[in-house]
């Protein structure tokens, strides 16, 4: 029996692995694909389970529309990751928005999830869409300031806080590139689990983002720590 | 290396345990309690995890709070099953309660938590708890009608729904022990695992309460499924 085992301190979490579907290595990052006995198929990037058929809505909805609810009539907004198209799909259910970009680095990742994840890849196949097949961060640097209603960043585990993308010099781009109200969202791990201090995280946000910092956070069955959102808005 | 293991279908949850503190078999059932790795002890009955160190108060928060913060001013508070003392605990901080009955069949369960758990158990330690040591049914036919203004109903696992509290005659008599207005709130598995139809339920309370039926969860990490809370209110 084949099983995916994903390992916290003093616990592990196992899911039966009916088939293996794909598995390759991108010039980013090591990509499996299998089916699972409960869940569904399930994605996996470098050994970290990234999403499920059965419970990925649950991420995809409360990173999507905690922001753009948030504000009114969002109009331009950009999403940075997401590769999987999931935030994609969320986003062009509001019919303010007339532009979404979207920034992701390997595309791989969006060709496996095309295939094997249609009913989540099916975001890309908005005409508002843009795809920018570009890192973050150089990306942020071509952006005219004030350019953005809302970013929404999935790009990046919290549980590495040593990624680039995690520091105050990603997180200023992203402030500039909104506009004044506009909004920020990024995953932030969750408040059972904190190899990411998230007080601090927060205390570094309120330095850079002007407006009112919330925390929110759902349940998806299949993260064990549960994922957990804050939202920064940048009021002027 | 031992391993505390709970099965779902097509997946599993592991707990590392650092040590066996308690193993024995009451009356009713087979009680063992566990130091973990992560988690600090471990309560387990009949093979099914009851509740951690780490993350109990999650539950009985909500358990106690959501039906004590629905009506005003509650008074009299009825806890069927309950037996660790936490629910116990949380009602106590509401100052509008005079009396707080548990009716707890298990001693040993009791006696269990108090040596091991004496920050749950330390809910029996307030003067207005009055202990009743009887099968949950067997007391509600005792109790006057209109007795109570919430009735907390801990007693069973929903996992396990041929359990004959999960019956309507049991609410039946909840109801009646119920003062109009007052509510009852029993935990109700989860919206991602329903071996319990949770529909089911609500419409079977709907004939049962007069009131409104709401429907509530929170996240404990321990219980993979999440767990989650309707409440009932009579009103009059």
């Amino acid at each position: 029996m084949l099983l995916f085992i994903m390992y916290l301190e003093g616990q592990a979490h196992f899911l039966k692995v009916e088939k293996v579907l794909f598995e390759g290595k991108s010039k980013y990052q090591r990509i499996m694909v299998f089916q699972s006995s409960g869940y569904g198929k399930v994605f996996v990037l470098d050994g970290a389970l990234q999403l499920t058929e059965k419970d990925e809505f649950s991420y995809q909805e409360m990173m999507t529309h905690l922001p753009l609810c948030s504000i009114p009539a969002p109009n331009k907004v950009l999403l940075i990751g997401g590769g999987d198209g999931g935030i994609l799909r969320e986003i062009s259910r509001h019919n303010s928005v007339d532009q979404m970009d979207i920034c992701e680095i390997d595309t791989m990742l969006i060709d496996v999830y095309k295939e094997f994840f249609p009913d989540i890849a099916v975001g890309y196949d908005d005409p508002r869409v843009t795809l920018h097949v570009q890192d973050g961060t150089a990306f942020l640097k071509s952006v005219p300031n004030a350019t953005y209603d809302a970013i929404i960043v999935d790009a990046f585990d919290p549980i590495r806080p040593e990624h680039e993308l995690f520091g105050s010099p990603f997180f200023k781009l992203t402030a500039k590139a909104l506009r004044p109200g506009g909004v920020m969202c990024i995953q932030a791990e969750s408040l059972w689990y904190q190899p990411l201090n998230i007080d601090k995280l927060v205390s570094s946000f309120r330095h850079i983002f002007l407006g009112s910092i919330s925390y929110a956070w759902t349940a998806v069955p299949t993260y064990p720590r549960h994922a957990c959102f804050p939202l920064s808005s940048l009021n002027s």
